[in-house]
């Protein structure tokens, strides 16, 4: 039996990370034999999530080829997935987000749930399977929810993510507020990062029309220090989209203790940018008020302005 | 909240029927509000076993506009759903078939695992629901079983769809062997079906490669009988590669006591037929010995075949 490689998505974040690590160890406890991997080096909150509760990083993957098994976790577009998918095999896919580009030939497992965070599904499946999850595990789960919930707070979390928390959290013996904050705070370190690193820490494509656009994101505590960055980093946005073929570039800087969002644009796509969230972009730059989510606040509306022009 | 259209693929099944109809309930049993719907109306053999448990047809409708809200079963791939889906929502899908032509703005919930009848999934959902089964939609959901997995003798049968069965057998209080044989019997009465009813009744396209292959598929205790109408099911066949652009089409006649098939083969790719199933193509027709599923049998190695060409 060939050994299933369980992998996020490419710059991966906590999530995607942990979703690799939390459904190989159900995959090897049902009878499978299961291996996470992953696409990048974990950032610095998932670094602090790991380091926590006694993981070692994942092993980095370049590609895979045929005769490979693949289990997808928190993503299935396959711009964002491991290069020469198309050989392998793809077996299952656990995720929560849109589904797009993604196709087999092949019947599989596919399971999306319109919650917060992968993990909350694949805790949902340790239920279902009933295989308990060991205390260890149990406290990078709780890592991921409260990453992708920004502590519940996202408009991305639902009641079952909070349950999932809960329940984890009970496991683990964890208190969510203390260790979340601390959590989230060692992500939002940004003096140590370059430019570059800002752009690409924690970026997507997303074909929306006949256009790409790139959408990173920078949490942080304090966006002035950010702003105070923006010249550089626009003139690198730019450079990015002739080098890389994007047509338009947004950097969403989304403070998490006041749950909002600053976007640096830059690119062709201004007024569709305007449209999809009814403000003004002035000197590339768009204030957007309540807005922290990238899937469920960014990607949908500008999806639709974009394809409405 | 509007109502969510709870739908199956074109040219229903009995799976597809009885999708909507099982999982209509069981969103109406959780606090949504669903109606199932069809693309069509019910073969011989679903038509029996609404009977037997007591059931109308579900409302035919023709397409679906902006603003509705679907959920889609037995099926993913647009060419075979109900025409105008990109206006509407998807909220959910529930399927065991491969995925391609499929995508959306927004995460949804998708659930897709490889076993034999969309209802083994639909048999899960109630369980992890909580929700008890109606006696008479448990006499559907059991009829849809049979009818995917010829009383469990197809290779696309897992243990999954044996456990559902055997579970909703005991609900419904039916003998599955000899109501599962009279219910295949009722499917396979084709004295009075057209020669375009033969071709039309379980048709399905897939695009492969460039191409489109059309591919039906008719269930009979007597194989003879529709090899005597070959010439004018050729016929037909070519003339509807010219006015609907298939490529190729095959015609499965599944001897569904035996458990093999004969195809008839009309149009451009016979090579690509022959090196999908090791045979000879002669005069139109290919032996299939022990060929019963389209989805598993047919339609991944004629894929594999049309793109390495």
């Amino acid at each position: 039996m060939s050994t299933i490689l369980v992998s996020g998505h490419r710059n991966p974040d906590t999530d995607s990370i942990v979703s690799a690590i939390s459904y190989a160890n159900l995959l090897n406890s049902t009878g499978k034999s299961a291996k996470p991997v992953a696409l990048g080096s974990p950032n610095e909150e998932t670094a602090y999530a790991l380091k926590e509760f006694g993981f070692e990083a994942p092993e980095i993957i370049e590609g895979v080829t045929e005769g490979d098994q693949l289990a997808l976790v928190d993503h299935n577009e396959a711009q964002q997935s491991v290069p020469g998918r198309d050989q392998a095999t793809i077996i299952s896919v656990i995720d929560h987000h849109r589904i797009a580009n993604f196709e087999t030939a092949e019947p599989l497992m596919y399971r999306a749930e319109p919650v917060g965070c992968s993990n909350t599904i694949i805790y949902k499946l340790y239920q279902e399977a009933g295989v308990a999850i060991p205390k260890n595990i149990a406290g990078l789960m709780l890592s991921a929810i409260i990453s992708d919930t920004l502590l519940l707070k996202s408009p991305t979390c639902t009641p079952e993510d909070e349950k999932a928390l809960a329940a984890l959290a009970d496991i683990a013996g964890v208190d969510v507020q203390t260790y979340g904050l601390a959590l989230l705070k060692a992500g939002t370190d940004l003096s140590a990062k370059s430019d570059a690193d800002l752009l690409t820490m924690d970026a997507k494509s997303f074909p929306m029309g006949s256009r790409t656009v790139r959408i990173g994101q920078v949490n942080t505590v304090d966006t002035d220090e950010l702003l105070a960055r923006k010249a550089q980093l626009l003139d690198l946005m730019a450079e990015s989209n002739a080098k890389d073929g994007y047509d338009l570039f947004l950097l969403l800087m989304t403070d998490i203790l006041e749950n909002n969002s600053v976007a640096l644009v830059a690119g062709d796509g201004l007024a569709e940018v305007e449209a999809a969230f009814g403000g003004k972009v002035a000197d590339q730059v768009i204030q957007l008020p309540g807005v922290v989510s990238r899937k469920k606040q960014v990607v949908p509306p500008l999806t639709k302005a974009i394809e409405a022009k």
